[in-house]
């Protein structure tokens, strides 16, 4: 261990919150024939963006605009609020880490579900910030019980991410609307909407963009398909989104990725083409998962969570079948959530492959 | 004010630490037509880079490998180190943010040279550190100063740019080395080599690769050309290399990026092409400035730092001047460096645009 570390920092894991396909097959040496496992869309960004990143590769010589202007300014006209509301950032990955950063002392409370997305409690871990985990309830995020949570706590930060990753499971607009009204003062929201362009109609709520205690997260890596671009961006109350200024990376968003999700944002042609193809791959992926045997859950996202029907046990031996298979898929990391396996959305070819290769997985399984 | 924020990041400035020359343009309505500001190469990236990029623009739907697995492997070979010796991350800027938040606590000393890289302040500020700025001597940074300061203070960390950004200069390897066998004990030497490729012969020092109390900073923005993918790394122990891991945004670095720093590593033919033009651009840059009456310092950067023999309102007079004049400048921040501007080395056509438009700018900065 280094000696300069910060008694914090030599204090954290050195562990990743996820596991990259590709280092996993390092480790194998089955190369994935179906990549299904990181929620990435196999329907690939548009063309447009496509082509607006190949123009701007010659231009990679020059830092991207710190400011990020253009973009702000489509995705204010976009959300109909002003670019004073939004803060772009590396993913929402990396605008989780800034908001933590931002918010965060050490013990500082903050209320998330159990079995939530692991990388804010990576980021909330890193600042040492103190975090309570609230149990879903059945394949939903437990919103009385996050709010209950909030309130015994008093958590300055308290996560929910509407659709949920890794359930697929979402609350209508309504519920989430009440969720706001509810929240205690001193808590700030982060309502993850990593997959609200994919979501069934009513389930992004109205909630004023001067709202004082909630922020946004969107992104360009699920509907858009850029993941590999690192584009995100949080909608707040101009007083927090400019906070982001303080700690954030000013020449952080490269020139080529701002090009391809400023072209993903205009085409939106390809979005509500990407959204019916998710219809469709959701429908199949659900005869797949009965044709097997196992039960399907409504999905709001680009993945469907499978209910194997047994324990956690049951579900990674399933994995580690259809990994041997060369399926890549993830599933839930903790219990009760662990019984499912989660399996992103795919086109034909990848969707042909998982049919093909899922009954030998679970004879492999037991 | 959000009431969100802690009460130290409540108390940072929403400042940037640098403004971009798209924002300049966007203020003044001038677009520049030479952009010699950010120290970015007018060479550009390496066609081949150029092409990586364009390829993987159509994969952009996956994530890139966390463990940025080849690039660290080629860049190993490249530098006689193991894997395990290199972090990267998002540019150097990222990397010196994650090395402050690894090190500083509200407090810790920490030692630069007043006048250097500013985007190293607002990192140490960001996380609470306590600086000492030590005063340039002449036009480099003063070795002697900065040890006596490190040992003074204390100092967790120092920060040494060499070559020097923003006056170009540079300490010969012997130096550097014989800085770094003086380090305190308790010192932790950032060594940002950013402009590294372009030095000339025997600046680079040689320091085992396993020294406890050095990290050095590398980047493809500078060389390379590819500022605008935002692609820089670290070489350290492993120890500290691994400590990287606690807290980046480990899905961070973008797939089109990885693509593109891979492929420019392994075009050195196209770097050697870049580091002869640079020789020739540095005198091209030297003969303009000799015209108009000022002395170039000699550089070991891919900029010139020019003394305009008077003082710093002078100085930003001219450079106020130039962007008039639609040429994109900037200067050192603080006396008595303010005396000078730096002009980034352009190709001929920048070049000429500077040479035409020098004369009336100095004509109008009286």
């Amino acid at each position: 261990m280094s000696r300069f570390l910060t008694p914090h920092t030599a204090a954290l894991p050195s562990t990743v919150p996820f596991t990259g396909p590709e280092a996993l097959e390092r480790r194998s040496g089955i190369p994935f024939r179906a990549r299904l496992g990181a929620n990435e869309s196999l329907f690939g960004p548009s063309p447009k963006a496509i082509a607006a990143m190949q123009a701007a590769a010659g231009d990679a010589w020059m830092y991207g605009d710190p400011e990020n202007h253009d973009l702000k300014q489509a995705l204010a006209r976009h959300h109909g609020v002003t670019p004073a509301h939004v803060a772009v950032g590396p993913g929402i990955d990396g605008l989780l880490g800034l908001i933590c950063r931002l918010t965060l002392e050490a013990g500082t409370p903050v209320v998330t579900s159990l079995g939530a997305y692991p990388t804010f409690n990576f980021h909330v871990q890193g600042f040492g910030g103190n975090l309570t985990r609230v149990p879903y309830k059945g394949d939903h995020e437990d919103v009385a019980g996050l709010l209950d949570a909030a309130r015994t706590t008093g958590a300055r930060l308290m996560y929910l991410a509407n659709p949920d990753n890794p359930m697929g499971s979402h609350h209508p607009a309504p519920v989430i609307e009440d969720f706001v009204a509810n929240l205690p003062h001193d808590t700030l929201l982060i309502l993850d909407e990593a997959y609200a362009d994919l979501a069934p109609a009513r389930t992004v709520p109205v909630i004023p963009a001067d709202h004082p205690q909630v922020i946004r997260m969107r992104t360009f890596s699920k509907g858009y398909g850029l993941a590999g671009a690192r584009v995100g961006y949080a909608i707040t109350n101009p007083d927090l989104a400019l906070a982001f200024d303080k700690v954030r990376d000013h020449f952080g968003m490269g020139r080529v990725s701002q090009a391809g999700a400023l072209a993903a944002l205009a085409d939106q042609e390809w979005l509500a083409d990407v959204q019916g193809r998710t219809i469709a791959a959701r429908a199949r992926l659900g005869e797949i998962a009965t044709a097997n045997g196992f039960r399907a859950l409504p999905s709001a996202t680009n993945f469907v969570t499978i209910d194997c029907g047994r324990d956690g046990d049951y579900a990674r031996k399933v994995l580690a079948a259809l990994g041997q298979a060369g399926v890549f898929i993830r599933m839930p990391g903790v219990a009760p959530l662990d019984r499912c396996i989660r399996i992103s959305l795919g086109d034909d070819a990848a969707l042909d492959i998982l049919a093909e290769a899922l009954p030998g997985a679970l004879r492999a399984a037991g």
